[in-house]
């Protein structure tokens, strides 16, 4: 990935625009996991995730033209809310093609935040085909959730804030789906604390990044039945290499180690957090003597989740 | 009531066993209630309340000979957890009566922080008569989880803490159940900026405050069909003449406007509160015209919720 700026570089850009966001920690999980993790709380970024990061910094690095013309992007989630509220705080457009089987909260955030939405089928062929016509009309540059090389440089931003913060910690323990936040924070961390290690954390029901480190090749999943509907998007080519440099480990976690990690979270800590969230925690909790005794980070990826459809 | 150390002195003297909560923000819902509002997140004090304060307080001034006998109260609530952990901080034995119908995550709770339980039936009658059963019996200082002057007092050091953040604040808003926090918040109010206004907020279900302000007599509720079950609680006679001091104003709520404003406070500010702390954001919401533009505080009172039972 070409890059030129330094993470802290990336952070000063975007750091108008976001939230430096806590980081929370709870005796009472502690106990449970046995080593003391610290949780940055994304959930509590603009919109709700730290999808924020990333969509800020790819729209600021576009020329005045391209502004003008707007951004564009398919997503069933919380990217499609970021792009939007990116767009709208720096004056620009955003075209959101949206699966129609989309969250009825998401849809409505993403029209909230002043994102125009063209809907399609939900298959992956249906919104790239949508995307392309929508770019063809409107001249917008298109921005991938989680394999644009800005996107990715963004979403490290809060790994650093993490680590500025609690520059002891010995691994930093992530969500994988599109490979964005990961791949963001693997790159920020070999810059600023390459002694700390970065662990992934993926459902087993769409564990394409885990296999994906064991093959050398970016994987698919056959199946995608998880509660972490974050999650469902497989590795794109620019943030592939990265987790394979810096990634030594992916955990996977079982559908029900998610629900009752995200539980944990929301009856200990009193925080709203997304089932992706809770993947890490899992991840953790399953695999205790790795970290036995260790400082832990955690990336709380969002808290955006429609509450008349809880798993408790 | 006399209490002769000053909210300060009673501060410092808990301080070592409660967290300093902090105070969130939110621009959306600033946005709906035309007002800043600034939002003291005892959802995040230790069990989850800000009744860990006043119980704390409550049990530091008792002598050690009283405090070896232990401590008793009769809570279908918060306070029986906050008066179990906090005697548990401080070696001191808890004997908690529980109505049986109290939820089964309280009960659980109490348990998991030291609390011996005796059941009862759930009438008043019945948990004063078996709590002076088990006074007999053990010799333990009753500790009235509302009316108890330290425990109010204990109660005012959010308030406290909530303007020495803020001191800019014009108001305070309070949920009223038993008087405790807010007749805790009006005394520490007063003592430390006068010219900010407390405020209560309370459900017409069981507007037994408001009533009782009205008459000049401590009322009762004939329903009590209320989603806040921590505000169900009626008055007692050494926090009723404070609020009749301090107090100027009690806002009644309905109960779709406090499912409304916990919504707002779980989907915007990702956090997870009790129905009764969204009760002081729905008189806000409901009388706009009183806060218009001002900077007002919010006392979020607790996020103890049973996630298989809750409104949305």
């Amino acid at each position: 990935m070409n890059t030129s700026l330094s993470i802290h570089e990336v952070a000063r850009r975007i750091q108008p625009h976001i939230h430096r966001t806590p980081v929370l920690t709870s005796t009472q999980i502690d106990r449970l996991a046995g080593a003391s993790l610290f949780f940055k709380c994304e959930n509590f970024q603009r919109m709700g995730a730290f999808k924020m990061r990333g969509a800020t910094n790819a729209i600021l690095q576009l020329s005045p033209q391209q502004q003008q013309k707007g951004v564009l992007t398919h997503s069933s989630g919380n990217f499609a809310q970021a792009l939007s509220l990116a767009a709208r705080n720096l004056g620009v457009p955003a075209y959101i093609v949206m699966p129609q089987n989309a969250p009825a909260v998401k849809k409505a955030a993403v029209k909230g935040y002043g994102g125009i939405i063209t809907q399609c089928e939900s298959t992956l062929a249906a919104r790239q085909e949508m995307a392309r016509n929508v770019q063809n009309q409107t001249g917008a540059t298109f921005i991938h959730s989680s394999n644009d090389p800005q996107v990715i440089r963004g979403q490290g931003t809060a790994a650093l804030e993490l680590l500025e913060d609690h520059p002891e910690l010995r691994a930093i323990v992530v969500p994988v789906g599109g490979g964005g936040l990961i791949g963001g924070t693997a790159l920020a961390t070999a810059e600023v604390a390459p002694e700390c290690q970065v662990i992934g954390a993926e459902p087993f029901e769409v564990d394409d990044a885990y296999r994906s480190l064991q093959s050398g090749k970016i994987e698919t999943n056959t199946t995608t039945d998880t509660i972490a509907d974050g999650l469902k998007v497989e590795l794109g080519t620019n943030n592939f290499p990265v987790i394979q440099r810096y990634v030594k480990d992916i955990i996977r976690v079982e559908e029900k180690e998610i629900v009752r990690a995200m539980r944990l979270i929301w009856e200990r800590m009193k925080i709203v957090v997304e089932p992706s969230s809770a993947v890490a925690l899992a991840a953790i909790l399953r695999e205790g003597e790795k970290f036995k005794g260790q400082k832990v980070g955690i990336i709380i990826s969002g808290g955006n989740v429609d509450l008349e459809n809880l798993p408790f």
